[in-house]
């Protein structure tokens, strides 16, 4: 009899029937002599309804208070999963984030988890119980519900799994697990088997969302295997693990694109130290991150400074990169949202040079221009004109067979 | 300075925009240096919008997990009032009942406290913190969440006002106190100052329910004062007290009606023991209370039974006491919504015979013909035709010379 820890997302806990749809999904575990313990998030929108609501007070950013209202989401569709689970027939019992046991630290509003008590949830599963629990919340030293932060419940499921020493972890989700590319702009894109931790992280950062990074950097610190997999049917999924698990390797896993994107450049910047730093500061006083940055040569000892943010983050940045463009004298400034990302990924990479230069030759085949260019170790990241987005992830598809390899 | 416990109902924090308004009434506390703690319900109809989902799971009747959807409902509307209060510079914080150490046994939807462990709450009463409870809820020995039934919000203020030596204990709700007939029926009806327990939970029974008879019981079981006014303004409500603390005694002290009344009626039933048994326990069963019950003089060992329910429950009465009748051969059943009762509350009748009399002439004088009476020691109460019920209450009021006395 193995132990399951299986999570099921907003869009999967969305209404009651779509509730009733996933206790089917669970009782087969059951069926199969399966204990289970399920982590839910809250109920479609929930989660920004409340936290419209904590704006219409005037004041949501007071953090231990959103918590204790954004908490109650999770504790809702957990109950409601519960009582389904109950009416067909299998016992269960939901517990909050403090009834099951997990401890968090006080930064309300991304608070991480310190550890779990598992008595109680032990306890229930030998009394022969489903055990379902409120993800995204935690409860702090003092004895306040706290809240995990943006994808905090795959981040539950995780720890969960972690501390229960359970056979397997399941996130389930509204797609069927991590692709060689978007199906939607790659036909022939294939589901991926297997993936390293430290590919997935890559991949969700660039864009492909199937598990929160924050979930998989867990689960890579622990070494535990993570199941990404459909919530509307039982095709298996990607696993996501460590690399010596895996049985091939391959140079590159996939190609990623993002559109949310925007560019700003800045023309004649004086070349003296603390000039970037000026900027970059003001702009992560103001909560955006800057992805790629590339600084032209020098002339004259002025340069041209370029650098992309999410798109979402434009209007907020706009006056801060105006007033600093003033404050440093640079000649000019321009941005524009006609960029996007696209990416390839594969822990093959450190050990096989030349994809770099395949990965250029296949937009060059397809006259696609490179405005910038960002590395890691798996990773390949060029800024193109957006209106060639499909065109490029199609070809660099293609450039690296990833149709046909596995 | 002075510890205030405060109630807020559903009506009082439908929205964010209500919310607002009661945080100014809690402001003018703290200006007068007292101390508070906020007892709050669930926004508006959530109680009922959550109800409405758990029906939907098919499985609405789960105890453990109704009671834990439902007490989301409660700190929700406690976070948000913190969140408000903080926004208008009053330091606060919200407390879920488990947070505020109400003990509760296990008997989800409608437990009973056991006791409040009060150092959560005065440790932040002591950082200068106004303390936002959610009412209605309570944990039990097993760490489970619980709720405390209908009018459990008004309880939870009681216990809180009870445990803590509070100073006063304030129901606010949307109307002004406890009047001596409905003001919507009686012109020159009068708020009253005061109105003792036992009066204030007969009233309650008989339609006027501005605080719930539990929590009535529970403030006359340790003798604490509790104040009924309007969360819209700041006129001086209704003080239910002791009956020794009263300035004058008042034979009458108020006239109540309630149109939510239903009458049946069975013909020559067997005058045998356990007939009625069969009756009123078959009601019992499904949940039926029966208010008042006759039972005419025997003719050849054959009597006639009436008695009425609440309306609202008509429909689901009419099989039952169908099939009781024929059970038990009556040779007739009718049953009819066309009744009413009026009744006259007061302490003082016990010493003062002739009340009844009273009554029934002032009914008379108005040609209104009585179909059913009972009493307590404090009550009487008859059952008349639904259409006479206003010219009834006003007729009472005056024989007892409601408007003027106090």
């Amino acid at each position: 009899m193995a132990l399951i820890v299986a999570k099921f997302g907003g869009s999967s806990v969305a209404s009651v029937e779509k509730i009733k749809n996933i206790t089917l999904r669970i009782r087969d575990m059951r069926d199969q002599g399966d204990d289970a313990v399920v982590v839910v998030s809250a109920m479609g929108d929930t989660t920004d309804d409340l936290i419209k609501l904590a704006r219409a007070t005037g004041n949501e950013l007071c953090c231990r208070e959103l918590d204790m209202l954004l908490a109650t989401g999770e504790q809702q569709s957990a109950a409601l999963l519960a009582l389904t689970l109950k009416n067909l027939g299998c016992d269960a019992i939901s517990l909050t984030g403090w009834q099951a046991g997990i401890r968090s630290d006080s930064t309300y509003n991304k608070a991480r988890i310190n550890g779990v008590d598992t008595e109680r949830i032990k306890k229930e599963l030998n009394q022969g119980k489903i055990v379902v629990i409120a993800g995204f919340q935690g409860i702090s030293p003092e004895g306040d519900i706290t809240t995990l932060g943006r994808g905090g419940s795959d981040t539950s499921a995780v720890a969960l799994a972690i501390s229960l020493k359970a056979d397997s972890c399941m996130i389930f989700t509204d797609v069927e697990g991590v692709y060689t590319a978007d199906p939607r702009i790659v036909k022939d894109a294939r589901k991926l088997s297997k993936i390293s931790y430290e590919e997935m992280l890559e991949m969700a950062s660039l864009g492909a969302v199937v598990m929160q990074p924050r979930a998989v950097e867990l689960a890579m610190l622990y070494r535990i295997d993570v199941e990404v997999r459909s919530s509307f049917n039982s095709n298996p999924g990607t696993i996501i693990t460590g690399v010596e698990n895996m049985e091939k390797q391959r140079v590159v896993t996939g190609v990623t694109h993002d559109l949310n994107c925007a560019k700003f450049a800045l023309f004649d910047v004086p070349d003296r130290p603390g000039i970037a730093k000026t900027l970059f500061k003001a702009l992560a006083e103001h909560g955006i991150n800057v992805d790629m940055v590339i600084q032209s040569a020098m002339r004259d000892n002025r340069n041209d400074i370029a650098f992309t943010i999410m798109r979402d983050d434009l209007d907020r940045a706009l006056p801060v990169v105006r007033e600093i463009a003033e404050k440093i004298s640079a000649s000019g400034m321009t941005y524009g949202e006609d960029v996007a990302k696209v990416s390839v990924v594969g822990a093959g990479m450190q050990s096989n040079p030349g994809v770099a230069a395949a990965m250029f030759e296949a937009l060059a085949d397809e006259n696609i221009n490179i405005q910038m260019i960002s590395t890691s170790e798996i990773r390949i990241s060029c800024i193109i004109d957006r209106s060639c987005i499909e065109t490029a992830v199609r070809a660099l598809h293609r450039k690296f067979a990833l149709d046909t390899l596995d």
